[in-house]
């Protein structure tokens, strides 16, 4: 054999690349909710969901004796985790290890190949620099911790088993790990998403959560000043945009979606960032009713804007790689 | 985020790459007894093994109702094979499939680091050309078909729970497969490895195989030629090398090591090739008893030179690309 000529890059032509978004968040924050609606708006035939949560390095019972939770990077193969998604990004197919969260179990891998469109989300995708450099959006989902926690014990309890007791003494073991590498990851996205109720007010019972989203300058977001302030209704107080300084001191603009939105005003809104997209503002969306769903039977305006802008941001980053 | 830049190449420094070498065969044909001796002479610490079988699209139930056997290239992962390969060739780990052969279940992944040298064994090792790209040596174990099925049948019955008619049945099964798929990529290799009883002698019992070894011009082979004519006691015969016409026509040097070889000739020819490694000649081998070993007790001094070429080669290798 000659020397042998290996480059990854070359090896299968160049074609279009799958536009990338990472959804960052500790355990429980939503982001399984929020890909959901994604992946079913757009159609799996054009859209792929990897959750990063798989490349644990030790099972269940070999954590046990380990000096640190899942949450820790020592826990998880990061180093797999980057090179798979690097692959991702640049349309090669993984085989990716499952984690059973059921047994706790590591198990057989299973192949996955990008479409279009790649969602990522996980407790640490924006962990490291060459993580990072894989995505075209960033997102982090930055619930109350009250609330997040509430949710936690729901899900561990429901669906994986665990007692009430066992999921607090276990997020308060997490908490170290949690402040030192889940929420520095909030600084690096693009978009940061707080689901929560409204300060102050008392709304019927049923009114879905406001969503606040502080949209960074480091991507291009739809330009909505004028649709906020001349839209229908009340509209200026249901939705508004607020020139904010961050808490790190970053400006950023903070879009206020209240749960008391009315269907109208939400409509306008939607409508509006949909035109934004330019060239491709007229593509329909297989299934916009599936927008805005939680659970089986929830609903929630908020949360439909809130993938209504990631759709758009994920359209629109597609459209200025095809020009 | 700015554009995503990725390249996979610069991810990590350039550093030095392992050395790869391909040992390809078909079931049976001698590929873990030839890689095993490699790996304990050399040592763990800087020489990773590889089994390729491991990439099986399918566990054994499922295989059931496919119109194909292991064989097939569509039994098996072969883009996500090539992309390890690849991986590998750059000093990159990989997580690895594991098939269990006791079981036949898919299971846990593992981390593959590689070391300086990696032995990459298996059915399919040189199928595609991307694959092939990446290997400085390939081999391919070539015993004769009466041979090999004698070497099935005690394998698969002693390790995998099969009776004897059942890996007749399964050989019988695989033969058009082995025809489409295997032994094509003999005529890929720079070493072709032929252990063999001598025909017309009689030997006494426990004599080891001869070894036919074809020696490809693909890649720089030790000069032996002078050795062999004038070495110590019935040299000449107990060992040759022979000019030859390959089966395609190509020209081929074929080094023929009898398996009546005494230990002193051996002894010489070993020499030889080590003596010819250039610089690094001086090198010790961690173990060299480990050299020539079958099963548990077993030993033969043709595996034995085979090994040491390779060695030899492993050895060149690395010593040309650190030049």
């Amino acid at each position: 054999m000659p020397h042998r000529i290996v480059h990854m890059l070359r090896a299968r032509g160049s074609g279009r690349r799958p536009v990338m978004l990472a959804i960052a968040g500790d355990s429980a924050a939503g982001k399984t909710t929020l890909t959901r609606g994604l992946v079913r708006c757009l159609g799996a035939d054009r859209m792929t969901a990897v959750c990063v949560d798989d490349y644990h390095r030790y099972d269940r019972a070999e954590r046990a004796g380990k000096p640190f939770t899942a949450l820790h990077p020592d826990c998880n193969h990061i180093d797999i985790m980057e090179q798979h998604l690097q692959l991702l990004s640049m349309g090669e197919p993984i085989l990716k290890p499952v984690y059973d969260h059921a047994t706790g179990e590591l198990v057989r891998p299973e192949l996955v190949e990008p479409r279009d469109f790649v969602i990522v989300e996980g407790l640490l995708p924006l962990h490291t620099r060459l993580a990072r450099a894989c995505f075209d959006i960033t997102v982090y989902l930055d619930p109350p911790e009250p609330l997040r926690h509430s949710w936690k014990v729901r899900r561990d309890c429901d669906k994986r088993g665990y007692s009430p007791e066992q999921v607090m003494a276990e997020l308060t073991r997490r908490e170290p790990e949690s402040a030192a590498y889940i929420r520095p990851q909030r600084k690096h996205a693009d978009i940061v998403v707080r689901f929560a109720p409204v300060a102050g007010r008392l709304d019927p019972p049923g009114t879905p959560l406001s969503a606040e989203l502080l949209l960074r300058p480091t991507i291009d977001h739809p330009e909505l000043a004028d649709v906020l302030e001349n839209g229908p209704g009340d509209t200026e107080t249901a939705m508004h945009l607020r020139l904010h300084r961050d808490t790190d001191g970053r400006p950023v603009d903070a879009l206020h979606v209240h749960g008391y939105v009315s269907p109208e005003e939400s409509r306008v809104v939607k409508k509006a960032i949909w035109e934004r997209l330019g060239p491709r503002a007229g593509t329909a969306l297989p299934d916009p009713d599936a927008l805005g769903r939680i659970g089986d039977t929830g609903s929630s305006d908020p949360l439909a804007i809130t993938q209504l802008l990631l759709l758009y941001h994920l359209l629109d980053a597609d459209q200025r790689q095809a020009a």
